[in-house]
């Protein structure tokens, strides 16, 4: 890479995406100068122990005033107060973005309080895992994954493409589409799998003919992955419910619909139905192998017991 | 190890679990002989190219006759059919036992059939990967995962504790319950989870809103996991869903009342009590990893593509 994208990039949050856009930025010499602003002094000290930025700020307006980029690492429901509190200090022929699981809410919250004179270019990486705070980032985390980015109409050219020159340096691959897409796309993919896997881990908490020990103990046969992903951040997934609620209340209901089906079908030992559905879903899966969205390895949680037997 | 435990084993169906159970026999040296049958005949010729066992049978009669240990690794349905054909040329003495993951369903099936003269201890090896058929076994497979076994009252202890040993042979760890219970642990901690994945990679496929190339292409979001578990084989979930009834329709039936109170809560906007849920299932997910059933290392699924970038 010869010259930085950006001059100054200013993050305004830095847990698991800000911390992991900070490891890029750098890896990949994608800005001059990283400021880095989090609410929480906490965890700004922990920012700066980790080295994660060039100057480091508990005023947001003070980070992005200079910057060229200025990206919004924050839950969903704070966009609109975040960008009311920086409005002020941005510069003209800035470009606006964000890393939010929604983007018509996202888009709804922010446009109100920018000036017209920066580029709002509303983006997701569609990356993650179950860890959060500046501890959990990590490079490689964009590395062959999707970041999908929602301009709105008329928005300029030049700052699109920019900001996806950002995103191809970090490793993804950019995909444009409206945000009420987005947010369709990603109620069926993300969000209703998430609220599915918090609810099961849920309905096997409260049991009380099953102890909570026995669900551990023996969560290897399914029930584990789903705690893997009931495992993520509770603020931000509140804040994704609530803001893509009608997308997610439509899938809900058709995955209530189909559920129900599946369970008239177990009562009435209808075989055919199960069957035809689990061959289906089969070719599904072979769908996302053949287009490297994962391996085809099998996944039996205990990639380091493979090795090392630790018996207990 | 000194003497082998069994002189003759007889492995009946060959899939993920027979052949891993084929695998862990020799290398552990768990028996003299294995005796390997099949309804297919391609199945039993791979079987044999594998070099799984040391004696090959379509007469699934023929296989057991001799063999001090009998193990049934078929789906669940066909354990009535298969005890009926084998139980005249059981030896006196044997143990006869199975690996399914429902356990009063077997019981009622393969009891009628089985003479006095053999001990019945069923079991269940909690552990599974989604790929299935001969070439997916491996030896690592029961490698500190938990093996469940359901005899009933009246069992000879010392044909209990042989049948243990064997499965504390093959790495796992052995724990004693009744059938009943096991189907209500099962049901929630397996049965139910798969049941979802199945059913929400169908109600994905079938949108008319959102592409199915598009689910394919963003799946890393949630989705993806989902799929690796509906991928799992057909035919045995079937049988479970159908052999575990009750137990599946109960926890199915506090599933979708917990689900439905989620809903309700993301379409009048009551962030605190997706909030506190969210909260809640993260202590879960602790003592998974506390007990050992899971890593906290980050799954974001690409363990080859993070060192090999393959960009498309």
């Amino acid at each position: 890479m010869s010259e930085p994208l950006f001059d100054r990039v200013a993050l305004i949050g830095i847990g698991l995406i800000g911390s992991s856009l900070a490891h890029n930025i750098r890896a990949h010499g994608l800005a001059r100068h990283i400021a880095i602003t989090t609410r929480r002094a906490e965890t700004l000290k922990r920012a700066e122990e980790l080295k994660l930025g060039d100057s480091y700020h508990l005023d947001a307006a003070e980070a992005v005033r200079g910057a060229d980029l200025v990206i919004l690492c924050v839950p969903v429901g704070s966009c609109g107060a975040v960008t009311k509190e920086i409005a002020g200090a941005l510069e003209p022929g800035a470009i606006v973005t964000d890393v939010g699981s929604v983007k018509g809410a996202v888009v709804q919250q922010m446009r109100p309080h920018l000036p017209e004179t920066v580029h709002f270019v509303p983006a997701h990486p569609i990356a993650g895992t179950e860890q959060s705070g500046p501890d959990a980032g990590f490079r490689e985390l964009f590395e062959n994954r999707w970041c999908i980015l929602t301009p709105p109409d008329g928005t300029d050219a030049e700052a699109i493409d920019r900001l996806k020159r950002f995103w191809e340096g970090c490793g993804s691959t950019v995909e444009i589409m409206t945000p009420d897409h987005h947010d369709l796309v990603l109620a069926i993919v993300s969000h209703v799998p998430h609220l599915i896997a918090y609810n099961i881990v849920g309905t096997a908490a409260d049991l009380e003919t099953v102890t909570q020990q026995e669900v551990v103990k023996f969560s290897a046969s399914g029930f584990r992955d789903f705690t893997r992903i009931a495992a993520s951040d509770p603020t931000m997934w509140r804040d994704v419910f609530l803001s893509n609620r009608e997308a997610v209340l439509e899938m809900l209901a058709r995955f209530s619909e189909d559920l129900a089906s599946l369970q008239r079908a177990i009562r009435w030992g209808d075989g055919d139905t199960l069957f035809e559905l689990f061959t289906r879903t089969r070719a599904i899966r072979r769908g996302i192998i053949e287009a490297g969205q994962d391996t085809a390895e099998p996944d039996f949680g205990r990639e380091h017991g493979r090795h090392e037997p630790e018996r207990k």
